[in-house]
């Protein structure tokens, strides 16, 4: 078989072993996950703003290309809640909800994100996503789902709320409650308690009941989908939706037929910045659950190749009546947990989505907002993490600021300035860091060749030499401080004649700091003070031999600090010997205990 | 005397030991640099659009709170090419160029530019400045002087050019060149030769004709000065300010009043971005030739220090008529070998600039533009350093891309746009090589106790057993990709029951990288592999005891590699010793060459 061929369509490999066992789990596993797509898809394209069958449509076709382009075995692909707030933040400025331009720029928005998700394949730029730093992601997540779950509390009183921040909508809902519907509040409310109750109690419930613990788990998960049945029910009977209980109304029946993004270069250009971050947010939940999985079978998932994998989904739901889609969390898991063996698990849901749409949306006209709120928020309040804000600030205050900036901006300012606030911060925080690195000046330990920090240990230190042991790479970010350092350094120690930059933890010398090396090089001959090198890596000096510095720094490389002194300041050597007449031994003890000196 | 206050106002300090021969060497270089002042002041403050008195005015004030509040002792500070070049820049989108209005905006300008430097200062923000790596800063400065070398020809031939991009330009002159006016064409090029001959020649030229060395450089430096009134006195005779040479025009006389910026929050708002980049550049040029200059007599700057004196300048700039000033390089040089002892000559230059505007402004009053065009032609010129270029080439293809993408952005483009465009890039690339961070699969040196990588030494591997080796801190740009690499490494190697992390090269944990180690862990439990870290840093360590992960990962911290193998797998310890039998002989060798290992 053509090795490319199946490295762009990982389902050839896995077609060409593919048997009557596999489909039976994969079958089961669609299933169960259909069912549990249904009502969630209905739901996120409520909060996306757009009519419930784009949630239908955005889970067949991405779903179908996933399954021929991606690397995950269990990964199921569609709308999920992050991504569908950030649709309706994008679009919701532009055109009323609703509105065909709504739905329009819908369609534009995944293709825009399937395009920027396709061009990060092609330009090997995957390594974007690490500006986003855990802790952004994770703030901005629990922040997300905080916001989605305030702002469905409207549909669960039944009352309309215009703001799209916490702060407001909180105070808009405290002024609202008087006014909430009855019957509506009653439906919302006790679907809530009752996915609250399935989410939590009801699997031990079941298996006390006798059932097995595979068939409680996956009953729990279907919840939503009884849940949803009952309402319809309640509502028909009861003739709800004339006494003001909100329904979804008639969906169209069918398949989606092809659908165009309008050619709207202006529309385009506005929606890029959070095409860009859709699709930076989808990649990393998306490679991360992912890879978690994959983990748990050995398998392996290959991040370029979901870059590709999640740009066709996007491209196909922009083609399909969709909306920007990725891969989600808890369908995943279920997907897993059920048994699925293939992607191809995720072709049959997609099938079983296209029968939904074909035959049962009549079934969904009487289905209340109440009851798709309830889903959203139940699905959502389990993305809230709020103890990794308390972990975080235990091991790291800088992070947790990251972190706390992002949900600050997530909740009170919106998602976008959110994320670019948090990883704004993150990387100045980033740069601050290893701007200043740490550098320590060391002396020798006597009985050894051993140089140490002269704050931490009884070490003696050459009048004439000076030894500074370099702990981080050099770049730019912190060629200057080095600069400054040594400035300082030589200024307090008017005896020194050389200067020795130990480097075995410098593992890049960039042009910047190379520049910087030639500056203190110069400055320090200026001074009467000779700069020399030691401990330097191998690619760094292969790295160094290209450029003239070494040729006219005037100093050397010793391949130790040792060789260095006893090159520079053989007298000390010397006296430090004769001192403690024990260097033999000393160097028969060198080496294990190097490693949590600092 | 109160260490704070001189920590404050450094010149406490230095005023103490004043005297009589300081004061002489002081006076000395103070008469020299305001006569190479002058012309460069004018010239300057013609570049950055406004009258020429301000340019003079620019150099009384601010050059007084530098000897107040600065930490170098040569610094000379006042209006420089690139920010003056800048500060024309970001006016003159505003408002038309001599208007009362682009004056006040020049003023708010640097009382912006003082208020950043300051709040720099204050919040310890110097590390901003590594923002701007050294190829960016070079290639800035070089297509900065290109560009104004560019502008200025219109003045030496008499035509008016409208660009202000690099290609318009060019193409501009070669059509305006017929046009040219002979007169302006004949001074000005004739001053352009009489400089460029009086740098690269006059000096030898003058000492042939037996001057001493310093006094023949000295006359080389203010040669331009002997230009300005050869050309005032031709121009006079000549009655060319009739015949069409334009010349300075009347200059107030007298030294400048008490001037506020317009308060106006719009135009502010507008002009920060240029005041933020116009304080950077100025920050790190001025505190490079400090340093610099400050190395050769064994003294130091204080960089923090440095943001408050400059803030301060400009502060005096905005309140005195002038506009954003910074310490200049060629004059902080001239004033350096001249002799200057302390920051009192920089106020004495100041009080010859005020008696020069006192008393000679009147003179000036025929001084052709094309003859301060070709002064600061001259001076822009020694800027460029396109070797700087093929240097960083040679050494770095991607700090030279950001080089180079500086300089086509400030020639193509604008100043801003080339220095945001070159901060950028170096950001990315800086990123991406982060991202990707040298990891070694490491084996046992038979003989010895020493880890090296397989794929450049001939070791030993466990079977169960998997060392990795990273070199390098592990934080958020880099975390996801040590995730995926053991992902990568696990499933290709199916009989591994243990990963070590061996650290010895990780100076940080951020909380993304700990959240990966969590991930991994996890994964790698799933898959039945435990992790294990080595050789951890002490600081990193401490940093770790205050997370859960280290009691819930399930593996062990060894003090070194050799110790992991020996706890997780001794069989494989034992054979590899039997096959050498060399035990003791190789821990006796281990320790100096470990220096170029990688």
């Amino acid at each position: 078989m053509n090795v490319r061929a199946s490295r762009l369509l990982p389902c050839l490999s896995w077609l060409r072993h593919y048997d009557r066992q596999a489909a039976g789990k994969d079958l089961t596993a669609a299933l169960i996950v259909t069912l549990m797509l249904i009502p969630q898809s209905l739901a996120y394209a409520l909060l996306a703003g757009l009519p419930p069958v784009s949630g239908l449509y955005a889970s067949i076709l991405p779903l179908l290309a996933y399954t021929l382009f991606g690397t995950s075995r269990t990964l199921a692909v569609g709308p999920v809640a992050v991504v569908s707030l950030m649709t309706a933040t994008a679009i919701a400025p532009w055109y009323p909800v609703g509105s065909a331009e709504y739905i329009g720029a819908a369609l534009l928005l995944a293709a825009l994100s399937g395009a920027f998700l396709l061009l990060m394949a092609l330009l090997r730029l995957g390594f974007l996503a690490s500006f986003l730093s855990h802790p952004v992601i994770s703030g901005f997540i629990s922040a997300s789902a905080l916001l989605i779950a305030l702002g469905q509390l409207k549909h669960l009183l039944g009352v309309s709320l215009q703001s799209d921040n916490a702060p407001a909508l909180l105070a808009e809902l405290v002024t609202a409650l008087p006014q909430a519907h009855a019957p509506t509040l009653a439906i919302g409310g006790t679907t809530l308690l009752f996915l609250f109750l399935a989410r939590t109690r009801a699997g031990r419930l079941l298996q006390a009941l006798g059932l097995r613990a595979g068939l409680a788990a996956t009953l729990t998960r279907i919840a939503p989908v009884f849940a949803l049945l009952v309402a319809i029910a309640v509502v028909t009977l009861l003739d709800l939706d004339e006494r003001g209980v909100k329904v979804v109304g008639a969906i169209p029946q069918g398949l989606p037929t092809f659908t165009l993004p309008p050619l709207d270069l202006q529309l385009a250009e506005a929606l890029l910045p959070a095409a860009v971050l859709i699709s930076l947010i989808g990649f990393v939940e998306s490679v991360s659950v992912a890879q978690t999985l994959a983990a748990k079978r050995r398998e392996r998932i290959e991040p370029n190749q979901e870059l590709i994998a999640l740009g066709s989904a996007n491209f196909a739901a922009a083609l399909s009546g969709g909306f920007p889609v990725t891969g989600g969390f808890a369908r995943s898991v279920v997907n897993f947990d059920a048994g699925a063996q293939t992607p191809l698990a995720g072709a049959l849901t997609a099938i079983g989505i296209g029968i939904a749409v074909l035959f049962f949306t009549p079934l969904f006209r009487n289905l209340p907002h109440a009851v798709l709120a309830a889903t959203i928020i139940v699905a959502v309040l389990s993305l809230v993490d709020l103890t990794a804000l308390k972990r975080t600030w235990q091991y790291s205050r800088q992070d947790a600021s990251a972190m706390i900036a992002t949900m600050l901006g997530v909740l009170v300012i919106g998602v976008e300035v959110g994320i670019v606030l948090g990883v704004g911060l993150s990387l100045l925080l980033f740069l601050w860091r290893t701007s200043q690195p740490h550098m320590a000046v060391v002396g020798l330990l006597p009985g050894t060749e051993h140089f140490r920090n002269v704050e931490r240990f009884p070490v003696r230190q050459s009048p004439t030499v000076l030894s500074l042991r370099v702990d981080e790479s050099l770049y730019f970010p912190n060629a200057r401080y080095l600069e400054d350092r040594v400035a300082a350094l030589i200024e307090a120690r008017p005896g020194t004649r050389h200067l020795v930059l130990m480097c075995p933890g410098v593992n890049l010398i960039d042009a910047s700091a190379l520049e910087s090396l030639e500056a203190i090089a110069q400055r320090l001959h200026a001074a009467g003070v000779q700069l020399h090198l030691s401990e330097v890596k191998g690619p760094v000096m292969d790295r160094l031999r290209q450029a003239p510095f070494l040729h006219h720094f005037g100093g050397q490389v010793f391949i130790s600090q040792y060789e260095a002194l006893k090159a520079l300041d053989p007298a000390f050597i010397t006296s430090v010997h004769t001192a403690t007449g024990e260097r033999t031994a000393g160097i028969a003890q060198r080496g294990v205990n190097d490693a949590h000196s600092s």
